[in-house]
């Protein structure tokens, strides 16, 4: 499974921007991809259709499901995303707020990487794609190269592949230095099919992006820079 | 939330002797603990019910259970554990067997201690316990001081809470250094009542451990070592 001309790697899809680019890279560096997507009870549900679509359309050898039942919201409560809290609007117009907001999941790079790794060793992968961002990245702690340095170190000593000597995990975060536009001309050359994915926090039932929380004005913002049209609906 | 007075700590249970050991010592050691259990489709399901009886008995202030449903088995299949692999039976006896056995589970305790470590956050915990043994420890990557190490300092960089400076995240892993009779002992001398936990990798439908499975051969020689009685029921 790990020759030269087979390379098997896990790669972590949202349904969003980056992470559909992250699976362009992927296989743009010859890996056979398997993806894994995650149903923790995040507001906005339509994203795990967006990612099904991004596996497929995306070339993946194959897409994958994990659910996550939180009786106790264990893991993924006090957020934004899962929780009845308000997005905050307008949050990013006009200055660059640093600060870790209430969309932050604690924890939930680490846990979808440990699934990850659980996944990469059961097929025999060595290669593990993320699309984290430390640029445009809203404040996330576990979005910085700090963080991906010590995961990476953590997959060494926690499993078995990787204390057999024969390979070492790594933890590739291609887009973590690139800004949003930066990251959208990388997936255009590529071929990402921008229309599928879906970055908005609050989208309405119909699938339109809110246009005003964190994520959608980053996502604007790129593709204004990037010199392209945003294929996505937007509410206004 | 972290005064001393109160200090919250969440305690990872499996329904096991260990962790059993590990909730009585995290609670002797004055925290106020939340348990975390997994359904993740292990073959021996009544370990949950024990951990919940355990986590009562215990002290705890409250037991959580998380679900994992894995379409794809991705993170916890490719074990005797989960899947349809015999359990080895008689392979400890007589000699000290240190490879890699088909009951690991890839990246289990790293998918674990990274719920925790979300759950703890939200709780605003700092102290997590785990109940891993890297002495009688069945040759699990994850049971090691280095996995540990590794893991706790991952959790500082991967956390709003762990970056925010007021406080950083402790792995508590008590009985690392401990072999299965001073496990016991130990447990024994704290009130655990060993009656409820069940440690067989393949216990039959109505509750008796098999006597000869890994797991099975060291707690019946720990018990041995320690001079006790092991009260669970064995099929021999």
């Amino acid at each position: 499974m790990t020759e030269q001309h087979s390379k098997h790697a896990v790669v972590l899809l949202s349904g969003g921007l980056d992470s559909a680019t992250a699976l362009a890279i992927a296989r743009a560096e010859g890996f056979l991809c398997h993806t894994l997507s995650f149903d923790y009870g995040q507001r906005h549900r339509g994203e795990l259709e967006c990612a099904r679509a991004v596996a497929t359309i995306g070339g993946a050898v194959d897409s994958n499901l994990v659910t996550i039942d939180l009786s106790v919201r264990a893991g993924f409560g006090g957020s934004a995303l899962t929780d009845e809290i308000d997005v905050p609007k307008d949050r990013l117009k006009g200055k660059d707020d640093k600060g870790i907001p209430v969309t932050y999941v604690p924890a939930r790079n680490t846990i979808f990487l440990s699934m990850a790794l659980g996944y990469a060793e059961i097929i025999g992968a060595f290669d593990i794609f993320i699309g984290v961002n430390a640029v445009d990245y809203s404040g996330y702690p576990d979005c910085r190269p700090e963080f991906i340095k010590a995961f990476e170190k953590l997959a060494n000593v926690a499993t078995a592949a990787g204390v057999g000597g024969k390979d070492s995990f790594r933890i590739h975060a291609p887009l973590i230095k690139l800004s949003k536009a930066q990251i959208i001309r990388k997936g255009l050359e590529l071929g990402v099919e921008y229309s599928l994915t879906r970055s908005c926090y609050d989208p309405t039932p119909d699938g339109f992006s809110c246009g005003r929380c964190d994520a959608c004005i980053l996502r604007l913002r790129g593709f204004e820079e990037a010199g392209a049209k945003d294929p996505v609906p937007y509410v206004r």
